[in-house]
């Protein structure tokens, strides 16, 4: 979840960078006081995220903005369907509809995205998360859209978790030295997970008492065979790499807790949706 | 072309994005005085870009870098090609990996789709353009990514063209109308741009004195005809609307001078690159 | 037109400038609940400007502003007139009094002498357009101020217009060069002007396809001449260089279509404003 | 003197406000290696002021100046001057240009008019000095330009002197409250000014104790006999209002030790400098 | 007293540094709509300040609060005092419980010890003053507190008052004429104060016109013949240096005008307040 | 660690606050070009933190600084100890100075008062950690400075870890439903920790699978007593409230693993130590 005044400020430049000094069509075609109405299509199916900086958008215009269909983030739908109505002033929605409609369809492709893995592992006791691979300033916005498409979020950031990866693991010397010396100097709030990408690693990993072991780009049977070195003792696994919708069930039946899928945020196409606007009298 | 100043603004807040109070698990494991060696690694085909953002991320975290093998926005890569390689600082490199390799992957997504759509059109007088349908903050940054994969740019924002669009038109009182208010209140530098869906709509821009009409959603014999309406006497046309990369070729030779296309910054999957690390004694 | 929230900032950093860590003398000598009335008055003729920075500052120190005689940029002014009046709370407003008045005289100097040489073409077929010879920081404002003084436009800066120089047609290696380079490098929205000091030049510019051709310190005939090469083939020609209210419509009469003058917003003594405020019991 | 962090943010607004997203004329016609020379000049008589932000707008920018002719702020120059000399990268120094100049002639401007009231008043025992009537934004520039052409400065600011005004007075409950209720409040670093227009008001403020009385709007007779009231208890009178170059001898001749005039800062003509540039091979 | 927008920055900085990316805690365990009650108890007494900053944590939290029992800076509790009482929504109240307090606390421990010295010196015509012995962004709050313990406030900081200290005086060339560069060059509503560390010192001070004089770690006796130099002439005189608790009503009686401790503010240990809160149902 | 731009700022944000306009005194008695060199001393004994901020000062004012005698955090000091000694400019050294000293003496006060409790518990087996009472902007100098002092980090904040108290336990509707609201929503690299006061309390904790237990405010006989009910199980139990550097080895003896105390951070006396300086020729 984004701090308010943080989305408030990402909302500002986003409006700065389209607007600039000036909407100078709208500004010179449509009169200061003219009303209009607004209504968000759906022209293909997906999962709903990004309200919040949609009407971000027109409050920061000063839109004057009545809502009369209200949507929600994680609402699902479909074609045609009518997803929120509202009125207000024509000038400022003239001018912010596009980017209003950038974030909607950036994040509401990462949640319709997300939820399509999330119904390929139906009934499977596994998560489906997100990775670090984000758009570059909207790392909160894309974990949000995750969470809507019924995603889990990994940790936000480098500074809430501990990941050990390969070169961690060399420059420490070892997978046992880079254990210890993460436990040593982490608060006694987190846990340590660290990567590996031999069966030889993870069975070294857990004994070297990881928390949560990686398991990077590993075929489905070395992964059920890694799940076996530490699941019962309470260590957590996660699958990563190449997981795609065609395999990530698959990748389930392993056993593993976790599923992280770089694409949910870094390939998600736009959701297909529109802003009728029209003019009232 | 991104100003320096704003790149170096939007790196920093992409740092404190992923970064924050610090990057717990590097901190612990790796000494402050390692080097490392970055390998870029193309995993699939593309065209590059993100260059600048690349490097900078590495030189605000002070990493020291040397670059032995420069890369450069524009160039193509095939899977396995070797794109660039660097050596310095461990500790900064592994820190600053995923936020820099966010940036060159997206950017490169882009430049990559762009290119497919520039070379399905390879021979004909027409130039593919972007849209504004860009990732909030990210405007300028795509637009020269269009750039490097041979595409060209429409206005960079509200600012700096008129493009009046149907609810423009409807609060003008008509088309005609429309064109006038703008050209008498746009400065002399600028052109007026109108947007059409059908025939008869774009004769009479053509009469209002339109510079450019904006061909909105039509089939290919519509535009045909729109383009006779106007282009021998110097009236510029654009198409836009559903395009793709399968009818994108139809679409050129209808006889339009630019097709835009959303698509190439809203829904282009991240290139596959990676960034190979290790640690040198 | 300034975006708000630009505005906004100025104003906030322009009380950060003479507030600083507060007004002492104020603090020490109102009550914080006293009240007064504000009357803004003229002292001379002039034309208004600047009206919505002046309010921005007394609502940025929440001074509770009643206005029960409101002002409105561009309306004419003399001597003694009443322009403006209003209530609120005596701290905020003498704290920001002078502040307010810097905005208001500034601006309403420039539209004054913008409204002076407007009136001094009067009848003919001429624009008077203000340059980027402006206050670092007030672009936006005084081109406003031009605006209301009855001036028109130039483009607002470097970003949104093409003005090509004699270092660049010197860069470019020539009038013709300069112009195609302009010409396939900017978007289709964007026309290409180009500055020239001989006829000779302004025969190059006109056949080199330039939309607009800038005449720079030409002697009246020299202009006549230069008109002449393509005013009738929708060249439109700029006047620019040492004009003042004694030569301006000697100029005018040349048939040039716009006249720039640097001095309405570099040299523009301050309005003679005042601010009249009395303690209410 | 303003503090050099204060400096840079001014410069770097002044060219995202005049830059933008690019100088779309010089990138397009100007090679990025291209080196010039550039010389500012003189085309009439004044006194440099504004040094400072000149060449930053160029390090900004990073033109990569190389100063062959220094320049200093306090200079004088007359008409065909040689002002400065310098060569660097022609991109930005054509970029910056503009910005350059306009911090210059204004601020130059600024300076050379407070010489000519400093050159009135020769050879008598007073000071000019300036007043809070600046540009806002451009306080600290503008006093420092006073101080180059030869003026005093009055306080900073609301945050640094006490100075009593009508409205104050009448707060307070008289003159005598009012000198009391700020000398309590302030610092013990700090003086107390009062205005007046009256003899008798003069009286009461110099009887109140007041470390120094503006005299408001006074003729030179009634002046004079304000002096008369504490000059020899070392009690200080500044003059102020309606000052012109015409009579500011005369008004210094009554004896007053500092005579304000918002002039100097407001209403000072740009300085006519430019500077010429010349691309080098 | 500090500007209403810089101690909203300041409040905004403390929040984003304690909440980041967000409260996990109470976005997981506290509904959104609950509501709870807060009082604020003294464990200890003392004197109160800081009660802007302490609302306007949650106020910028959104957390909707209703103050049902007001308090106010300067006044003082003891032990079970209730101080203040207040309604609002569970979550963000939670959320900004410590940051509220760690504002609350400090700067009434401020107040509390600025209070015993106060106190130490009833009955003597002595000001406590502060020194900018502050914590880094938290001078303006700092000063107010001592303010609100009874103190009096020194220069706000090195922009708004004169001081000479040791080095200065070398640098200058000696006591006279460092006062003299420093009158000539001050504007005319500033006094000048120099710091002498011996009567010789203090002497040729008063004989050069300083205005105040700071006695830095004088003895009593040493003090007091200082203070006999120049007291009857209007000078002011300062105590500074290893001023305790135990020694101030010593040092107040040689004749001091004002002793500054720097201990109000660096040393002052936090004041023991707490925030109750109950869940309302 | 603090990130080395955010640092910056808050050095940016302590010079603005000091320095304001100018140090007027400094900018009048003393010469641009003097050299000065200066000795940190220590007045007192203690642990040294706030090295980086100390030089940062003198870098920002552009001091030129050259370190002859380093310093390092965590490093002892005794009375009259050199602890640095450095040359460079003498204007920004005087004008740094404070703004330096007030960084490093309240920093090394919360080092060396950190130092005085870890010492305290000299030979057992427990940690000394900080609180988020901490100093407003000052949350990771004021953590780097328990860690040189000796102590170890709690959670840097509300992001970074999970701390279920008295009020989130009411809302989640008891210990057990809180918990495991807490366990299921945050991500799986985080512990859960739960305050409690009662034994009956920590047995549920225990039970409901807290992975820390916060056991505030209870005597030693009880602590020991709720250390017993899960230590052994892998339960960490950390103490709180009202230790004093007297009791503080008592509690220890408890067997918890850590004891926070809010005092290192919010009342620590600034450590006692100057910077001389001497002028150079």
């Amino acid at each position: 979840m984004m701090r308010p005044g943080h989305l408030r400020r990402l909302v500002k430049q986003a409006l700065r960078e389209d607007v600039g000094s000036r909407d100078i069509t709208t500004a010179l075609t449509v009169e200061p006081d003219s009303a209009c109405k607004g209504v968000v299509l759906a022209k293909g199916a997906g999962v709903l995220s990004g309200v919040m900086p949609f009407w971000m958008v027109f409050d920061q215009l000063n839109a004057d903005i009545d809502i009369t269909e209200p949507m929600a983030d994680g609402s699902t739908f479909i074609r045609d369907d009518v997803i929120a109505e509202f009125t207000g002033l024509a000038q400022p929605i003239l001018t912010g509809e596009r980017t209003a409609l950038n974030f909607l369809q950036h994040l509401s492709g990462v949640a319709s995205l997300t939820n399509q893995y999330v119904k390929a592992v139906e009934g499977l006791d596994v998560r489906i998360t997100d990775t670090r691979k984000t758009t570059p300033l909207f790392r909160a916005l894309e974990k949000d859209a995750v969470v809507h498409g019924g995603g889990r979020n990994h940790r936000q950031a480098l500074y809430d978790g501990v990941l050990i990866k390969d070169n961690h693991i060399r420059a420490a010397g070892g997978i046992a030295a880079a254990v210890e010396k993460a436990r040593e100097g982490v608060h006694h709030l987190m846990r340590v997970e660290i990567e590996v990408t031999t069966l030889a690693q993870c069975e070294e990993a857990v004994r070297a008492g990881a928390d949560v072991v990686l398991l990077d780009n590993m075929d489905s049977e070395t992964m059920r065979a890694a799940v076996a070195t530490g699941h019962e003792h309470g260590v957590v696994f996660e699958a990563s790499g190449n997981v795609t919708l065609d395999n990530v069930r698959t990748v389930a039946e392993t056993g593993v807790d976790l599923i992280s899928v770089g694409a949910l945020t870094h390939s998600a196409p736009a959701a297909d949706l529109s802003l009728e606007i029209t003019l009232l009298d």
